[in-house]
């Protein structure tokens, strides 16, 4: 899959990024872009899979230590432990203090539309000037702020190629999205949530955290062209573990082709890093393959992204 | 009811948090506390309360602007616009920094169970020096990583008096809660999620922001008595805009009673500034004060409490 | 002096800017402005001045503490007490952070050249567009990375004037400035550092903080004409308390003439909020208003100022 | 000298905590330690060796990039950049937040008294629970607030040895400092500012960061006995590159001796992480190795140490 035959032109990407685009789709104004497929009765729906009641994260713990994945750690500090008396005396308060980049590449958050420009627009045809050194004036994070609630399906690569996890820099085509759905006797549809597994997380947690970046040694995701299909299906939201990137790019000139399509051509709600571990575990108990999915950004004005901690309900 | 009737001894205090106590009801090293009232049972009947559709956010906005009731405000920068160019060509990103103290009055939190300490114990008699200054060794945030699932009820206090909102001082007793109950045709019930309302966030935004702490101008909140009825249906979180307190408080030098009882005592999951007002319009659109409620702390190890956003699914 | 009479048209003002230019006075690419007034001559003849061998710090306390001057206040945590065992065993650290807005109005801190912009420009004809979101280019804070050594000059207005300071929106002219240098018996001269004295932060500590921001209550300071008077004397730095800008303003359409004259116009360097009380009561004790001035910014890269502590040594 | 003969076991090595400790030395209330040699004519001699009248910067560029010696980076980030438009039209201005953890290995920073505990106890038998989660309410470093002036001495060892630096973990004895002083013609006495030089620095610059901690790979500095040598002579501070430790210890039990003997025992105002290299340049170029040095921290209340920009004057 590494060779010159899945790569892609830059003319060839435009014509993708003008089949899968959804700008007007909702109007001039629009800034919540496929979040528009999710209907109440597709939340309803959503509300109904619920079946053995258990509860379940999606994102990794908050890491505030350096490492080749993690250049910018969060901080964290105490503010105040229970051995300050008070002025009051009883009871005594222990507080802290977080401090992070929102869009850091180990921490689980949520992109803003805003969040991404190619060749000057963002979704949507908006200038990428409206995002200023003070923050985005249009498609910031709280267009998401009653939360991003529907079906959530997880399609599990891993599984289906009967492997731990996907090698850096390998790409998952469409043939494959398609056989994992058969495999896990569902179908993707409109509205949905889609849970794209290659196994990132369980590769750092068991052989170390590395450099996935633009120059780094590469991350497991989606070919570009698989954009056709979240397309064609109407697909919501997009969390995956790693960020849905193959990294290297085969693209010609664009090195995060898949944020490019998903955000500023579909502009689809998408996070990044999540920990779908233990929802892979739960489902291969349960022998279902999708959930309820309930994922709220933090509410945050001018936001570009924020940490979040999507839960699947089983 | 702002008398001396309604004051409490220091004696009487205790006796009362002995009352609500849940101190080795669920082991020696249960971190969960009344969370443990949630069963999966209780879960899936929290989803089927799902008929319109819609969901909304019980959080405020994040407030980077100092004021009389957040005098350690957010920060939020840019860490990047669209301007810079970068080394791999297209796309381009925006990126943002936050950094915010995780119990600020006006910020939407949650807070951990090691987050209140008295008389130098942590619930379930965990000594309060296993909060260093690096933070809490025991019973932090993480104890909620997997959400807080189940069924929210709105108790509206407001609207039973038919008031705008309470005003700073003012007491809810044992009798109005279930008032509240009989008016809204419901009642709580075990591993119930109470989202209690007494408007204070429509008075900040209507009559702007007040010092609501220790010594300023006060707050509205509940007796402490009313931890009886809450002990007694085993309500499993509590859900309030304020934080619950009635400031300044009556009781013989206890600040934060409800806290104390509610945390310390019982074991509840507990967040503070809510922001109430949407959800109270269409409830009362739909005549129903019932919901299902995800709310899911950040997973942030040693956290004694973190910004969240829950989310209400009528 | 509040009258219209002290008013200034904008083709006044844009006139003044021309006379007090030094763009081009360095060569082209120079970041240092009138910082090349210092000649290591001068260096000498200000150590020359240390006589009584006392040190002062002219700068006020971190303030973590939100106020009206203080809207961004510092935020400052402990990161680890001594109660926290080490895996080495001895000896045990305390740790901090510290975090801060680099221009707030209550900190002591020193402007980069490339803080402001008139008209599109910074100093020098540089284009403003070369501070990007993520920092400037040109004319960052390293300039100053050396230091700034030299002959200060404490020209006390409140003592001139008899009072104990000088009130919000009082303008000190070039008349008064010259009063000053006889009363004291110096006079400013090439290369020296101009400390300023209204009582700003005097009146801060006898009658508390004020906004004294753009349509706040106003603050005292300069007559936009008085950059004549430096000019002429090639005045190389300028440490004020408060920040040396009348508030508010009485140049048409521009709020702060004096950040603009000095820093956009004649390239000087200038410092914010310095505490200026402890150096005058020396002064006076010693019946001499000069002194060897250290002052040193953080070596922040991209840097657009810092806070500091610069010293006085008599 | 990293063979068992200079190992030095728990019982020597408080002996010699003992010998060089300055406990009530300057009263029980005593917060200044060493600096109390700077005497004022110290001051005046200092100032008196200004000669060709050029300041340098001994502080490294504050590093926002993580890396082996530095997991917990600066943030640094723009507040607003000059593309806002502004409530009062012009001038603009750009703003920029700082961040940093005021003790990180490979940024220049002064250490409070408070830094250090052994046994329990600060420097002058102070306990160490003086410190608590909200900070030193003794010894911080508003100690230093008014600068330490005085004469620097730069011993510069990889001089004296004919090498570029020293290697990890290499340790400096009483012999090579007394070499020093003879190679360069001068004698540290009374309120001497040891300027100290392993060329850790230089090392970092061409071969890149290292892991110098405790379970690094090493760093080279001073043997403990050299405290003998630093006591009689009556130094008043200590300003490296590295830190003065040689990592790792030999010390039984005793991972950091020089930073014990040195805040603990003598109450010596001890920095981190200087940037030397600049210095010997220009000493080697004027072939003098005492210049004036004025080193000032930020002036903040309750803070165990803060960055801060040291500048000596030759």
């Amino acid at each position: 899959m590494k060779g010159k035959a899945d790569s892609m032109s830059a003319r060839e990407f435009d014509q993708l990024f003008q089949t899968v685009s959804n700008w007007g789709r909702w109007g001039a104004d629009d800034a919540r872009g496929t979040l528009n497929y999710i209907t109440p009765n597709r939340v309803r729906s959503a509300a109904a899979l619920v079946r053995s009641g258990r509860s379940i994260s999606l994102a990794i713990a908050i890491n505030t230590v350096a490492g080749p994945d993690n250049p910018s750690p969060a901080i964290h500090h105490m503010v105040q432990a229970h051995d300050v008396p008070l002025p009051w005396g009883e009871p005594r308060f222990c507080l802290d203090y977080l401090g992070c980049a929102c869009h850091g590449d180990c921490h689980t958050h949520l992109d803003a539309l805003c969040h991404i420009s190619y060749r000057g627009h963002l979704y949507n045809g908006v200038s990428a000037e409206s995002v200023t050194s003070q923050g985005p004036t249009l498609q910031d994070i709280t267009a998401y702020a009653h939360g991003i609630v529907g079906r959530g399906v997880l399609l599990d690569i891993p599984r289906l190629r009967g492997v731990a996890w996907l090698d850096p820099g390998e790409q998952v085509t469409i043939e494959e999205l398609e056989a994992a759905e058969r495999a896990e006797g569902l179908r993707l549809g409109p509205g949905d949530i889609l849970l794209f597994r290659t196994g990132h997380h369980r590769r750092r947690l068991e052989q170390g955290p590395w450099d996935n970046g633009y120059d780094g040694e590469g991350k497991a995701g989606l070919h570009p062209s698989t954009m056709l299909l979240l397309h064609e299906r109407q697909v919501a939201a997009f969390l995956p573990d790693g960020d849905g990137e193959a990294v290297p790019s085969r693209v010609e000139g664009v090195a995060y082709p898949i944020h490019t399509l998903q955000i500023a051509a579909m502009g689809m709600a998408c996070a990044d890093s999540l920990q779908l571990e233990d929802l892979a575990g739960a489902c291969e108990q349960e022998k279902r393959w999708e959930c309820m999915v309930v994922a709220a950004p933090l509410r945050l004005p001018r936001g570009t992204g924020t940490l979040f901690n999507p839960i699947a309900i089983l």
